[in-house]
């Protein structure tokens, strides 16, 4: 059995931007942990798709949230950045003066605690380290499980020793955003295969296994690691319960295994995502992009109009390294799907290879 | 059972600088394909070698060689790169104009070929693609099983078409060089746990996992990721039976999950190694390095300078993702502890999660 209270060890990863409660719910149908993020919700909204998800299952969910530090705005970089990207505006025939602020990325902060003490989810995850002490025991004397994500060793110990239930260990392959906290430099972090049991030997906590796993063999492989639980984003983008765009889905569904890049062109910090223009152009790295979330700001506008035309050119296209083993599919079969398949995949090691 | 005629599928990986016949016996004695490397052999110390392994086991063994273009050296290039480390050789009151060229790494040619003619192995395995068609023939009438690595789909499908017997899916975490020959992006290279089943799924020849798996719990995850048969290499170089220096050993035994970086500043290639003052000043990735081999030149001596004073801030630390899971340990008793791991990873696998 999983220290989780859903039915299968598995979490579809909290999404924002790809998803709302529909997945959240299609998933916890099937007994595994739905996932809502919340990182780019108000209050408001927050405690409207909260209310969606108990409305249509009495099955725990999981609510995340980013908790980064919000920076300054630094007139010298958005200058530079605006600057870098003038050709693009200039190419779309836009106003660089007239655009505006980008999508908002709050921390979590007391507004968004308050809703949580509201109406507690059973489990509470966080991208980014940790928020404040105050706001976290506030968190868990609701008595929601804390999650928090980890690149490396190093940032597995810290979540342990600041209060985190269990970690989540995110492998290099894993789509979207790196959840490191500790460092800047993308290359500390490990593959899955020998991040996880070193995870799994350091702390004593529950350890979710994340990155790179699109299917059965991923899951068996993962609890050979040493996983208590697995979490899966990316193929749940194709499911029809994703609100991503038309093309997002068609870039995913003619995903390579060598079609990522870590890049910080969209949001200023690193995340997974297929290539598209943008990327090669700006990035994958890119120096001049303002600390997350300033850079969404300036990129944005590049993204709608691009997207006006039917071109994802401009959009961030988030998907990890096994995109290519997804298929469209509905999130709850596919949930029931995932988990058969890994238990005949461990069922099957052990008949194979028995002394 | 698997499609190697060793006892049990685990493969030693070939490293060349770090090993000679030594370790190879020990492996077969225990049961696994033990491997010599012959990158940086001649002729005469390749033939010595066979037989040294011939006298000391009748199991089969795997003989590696690159089969790299060999460069043009360009003395525009060069200067460049001598430049690049001057301030290195005044610090050792080095002479630049009196460096002799670095150690050969000869590719697989008509001589080698002739050798393993003579006195075939079970299997002979190539880094870097595949040598020429006609050397190719010539391997594959001798009845050697013939293996080379693939670090993307795309280079799996390559080796299949090209008259790969099997192909060694090389994870992103795997130490040393990369055995990339399609593309020279570090960054297309995905993780193991994504990587390994898409390649499984793209050919139909057996896949030999490698990069990141240090234990049973790998072991399992790569069997349980669709592979035949798994390669293991820097477990081995905490064994006493691997000749690498004092300095690499010791920085083996504190190695840390995010201490290793892809580096070309020692070859010219990308290669895995711990991060020590040369790769942190000139590296990880250095635009002026020549084009492998003939990095290996200019950097060869001061290397040799440094070591004299016991120490490693100038030599090749080669060390996968996973080096923090080995320990001090006899090859044979190695080789025996990680199939016995294996195996019992597998049978609670299936214990643990049965429907």
């Amino acid at each position: 059995m999983s220290f989780l209270t859903s039915t299968i060890p598995l979490i579809q990863a909290p999404m924002a931007s790809a998803q709302g409660p529909e997945l959240a719910i299609a998933v916890c149908r099937a007994g595994g942990l739905g996932s809502l993020p919340a990182a780019m919700l108000t209050p408001d909204r927050l405690r409207e798709q909260i209310a969606a998800i108990r409305q249509a299952t009495g099955a725990p969910f999981n609510v995340n949230f980013f908790c980064h530090a919000e920076p300054e705005p630094n007139p010298e970089v958005e200058t530079r950045w605006r600057a870098r990207l003038a050709p693009y505006y200039a190419e779309a025939e836009m106003d660089p003066s007239a655009i505006p602020a980008g999508p908002v990325r709050a921390p979590f902060n007391e507004a968004l605690c308050a809703v949580i003490e509201e109406t507690p989810p059973a489990v509470v995850s966080f991208h980014f380290g940790l928020p404040s002490a105050g706001l976290l025991s506030r968190v868990k004397a609701t008595g929601a499980l804390v999650l928090s994500s980890a690149t490396t060793v190093a940032e597995a110990r810290w979540l342990e020793q600041n209060g985190a239930d269990a970690i989540i260990a995110q492998g290099r392959e894993a789509g979207g955003h790196r959840g490191m906290f500790l460092s800047d430099d993308i290359d500390a972090q490990p593959g899955l295969i020998a991040l996880l049991p070193q995870v799994r030997d350091a702390v004593r906590t529950p350890v979710v296994a994340a990155g790179g796993i699109g299917d059965g063999r991923g899951i068996a492989a993962a609890f050979a690691l040493g996983a208590d639980a697995v979490q899966i984003g990316t193929a749940y983008l194709r499911t029809p319960e994703a609100t991503i765009s038309p093309m997002h889905r068609a870039a995913l569904a003619s995903a390579r295994d060598d079609a990522t890049r870590l890049t910080n062109v969209f949001t200023g910090r690193p995340a997974r995502g297929l290539v598209n223009r943008f990327v090669a152009e700006v990035g994958p790295m890119c120096e001049d992009a303002p600390q997350f979330p300033l850079a969404a700001g300036a990129a944005a506008p590049l993204r709608a109009a691009a997207e006006k035309l039917g071109s994802g050119d401009f959009s961030p296209l988030w998907a990890g390294e096994a995109a290519a083993l997804a298929r469209d599919e509905g999130a709850e079969a596919l949930t029931r799907r995932l988990w058969a398949d890994g238990q005949a995949v461990m069922s099957g090691l052990s008949r194979r290879w028995k002394d």
